[in-house]
């Protein structure tokens, strides 16, 4: 495959900036990589890896002719790395994201934007619950999607070209809606890990069960709970923070809904639980159908990193 | 293997009866083996599997000289299924269950035990989304656990024997007391098919986005939710109905440690976000080391059906 990018900039150096220059490489599809990161472990993980051709502290220096810069920090802290690298940004050149939260990043990110630069915010569905250097493996994003909000003032030429450069990587790109974004991630992952970790955390305040009891007998949905309750601590709490409201609307339809559930055990009343439970079967069954599924259960994991990567 | 019943009744057809059977036969542990069941379809489909040496729609003629009767039927079921069985059974008989919960099943069927039967519950910590005698499998078991809540006074020769019969169909055996197995049940399973119905209600309320798009995004969390949300839902109903006390229990201390995250997500409150994730991931490191589980996703559900069962 042919060189992309001449030069690509990753900003943050955790498990998916780690993924996207090994998938790079692989590819062929970016000329160089500088990397940067703000912790020093990091960047020495990332050295001893030779993840990226130079590894420096200085974030103005990592995007000095970069053609892409791609943001991989926490969606909190997009902001301020932005205003960081701004003035130092090549004529022309693509800044994308790689946050979990579109709107907020679009909010923080645009006024430290010189107006020479095209911004095309973007979000890879993938990651597995582990974090930093050592946790990026070249196949992370193979038939994942990868979603992209591009302004609708961007430029088609450049909005194509950074297609490009992801399908390389592996992945599916779709375009969508900033806010819609937010809502659709809020149903399919900001609250299932929001009730992963709070399940988590009741089964840890329980005293009559051990949690190697817990565990060991998990063998129909709590297990994975852990697993997903085991991923990136400040990841997820800039999630939280940063897609307050479409969190908060789903999660009070969820309790709302999960009351009435609640009521009917209470109340004994079978036939509204069966006809709840026939319904979801049914929903369940239509995506099948309609080829949305099959039957290899992954919890949305299912690329899973190379033996011999620990964390 | 050598003969461990000569002759074993199935009551019910399902999933796992269709399993018990397979693994039985495979493994040589049952001279004969008789079942019933009260739907017609499923009669007829066991039989077009031959998934028993003879098939009845009379429960009584079912366990005539049946050496081990096994009551896989749903838990609200068991009591009267037992009050049909009771006098028809053999002297010295071993009659076990395998419903999700064992406190009431114990309940339901000991005023209807005659004096010279041996009643062993039980409950395999395996399944599938899938029902009906086509969803069995010969390999449902392996490496699974099989919780036996044996009464006090029982036959330890017949507990025993029991266990050789369990650990031959391929599972790892272990006793717990009724009411512990139920709490623990509760967390490990219940609750988290509880929520998974939930979220699967949730998502098909909301008319912004698309069922399709749901499924098409969910890489993180969601997919997986609909898959348990495709349960039995006779099976779940009944769970939840006989298993009300301990699943109020939890589905209290969940809401409530839920309405403490959303709190904290309202007021903006990182810091107390940021430390239960890093508390919930230490919890999953701590079973990692503990030799608890594996970095393979599979949400309890690793034992699958081979290729060509369609239910």
């Amino acid at each position: 495959m042919s060189v992309i990018y001449d030069k690509v900039a990753l900003i943050g150096l955790g498990l998916i900036a780690g993924s996207i220059s090994l998938a790079a490489r692989r590819a062929g599809a970016a000329g160089r990589i500088s990397g940067t990161a703000r912790s020093a472990r990091s960047r020495s993980a990332a050295r001893s890896l030779q993840l990226c051709d130079d590894i420096t502290d200085n974030a103005a220096a990592a995007v000095r002719d970069a053609d892409l810069v791609v943001l991989c920090v926490p969606v909190g802290a997009m902001g301020k790395v932005m205003a960081e690298i701004g003035p130092h940004l090549k004529q022309g050149a693509v800044v994308t994201d790689v946050g979990s939260v579109k709107q907020e990043v679009i909010e923080q990110v645009t006024p430290h934007l010189p107006a020479h630069v095209h911004f095309i915010p973007g979000h890879p569905l993938a990651g597995t619950e582990q974090s930093g250097p050592y946790a990026g493996f070249a196949e992370l994003f193979e038939n994942r999607w990868w979603l992209l909000t591009p302004p609708e003032d961007a430029d088609p030429a450049e909005v194509s070209r950074l297609r490009r450069f992801i399908r390389a990587l592996g992945a599916n790109v779709e375009d969508m809606e900033p806010g819609h974004h937010d809502l659709v991630l809020a149903v399919t992952s900001h609250i299932p890990h929001l009730i992963a970790y709070t399940m988590v955390g009741v089964a840890d305040h329980l005293t009559r069960v051990k949690e190697t009891e817990i565990i060991k007998y998990s063998a129909a949905g709590f297990r994975d709970f852990t697993r997903i309750a085991a991923s990136d601590p400040t990841m997820w709490r800039d999630v939280f923070l940063t897609n307050k409201e479409p969190v908060l609307d789903i999660l009070g339809r969820f309790t709302e809904e999960l009351f009435v559930l609640q009521r009917a055990i209470r109340m004994g009343d079978g036939e509204y639980l069966h006809d709840y439970f026939t319904h979801t079967r049914a929903i369940r069954r239509g995506i099948i159908e309609a080829g949305q599924d099959t039957d290899a259960p992954d919890f949305g994991r299912s690329a899973k990193p190379p033996a011999g990567k620990v964390d």
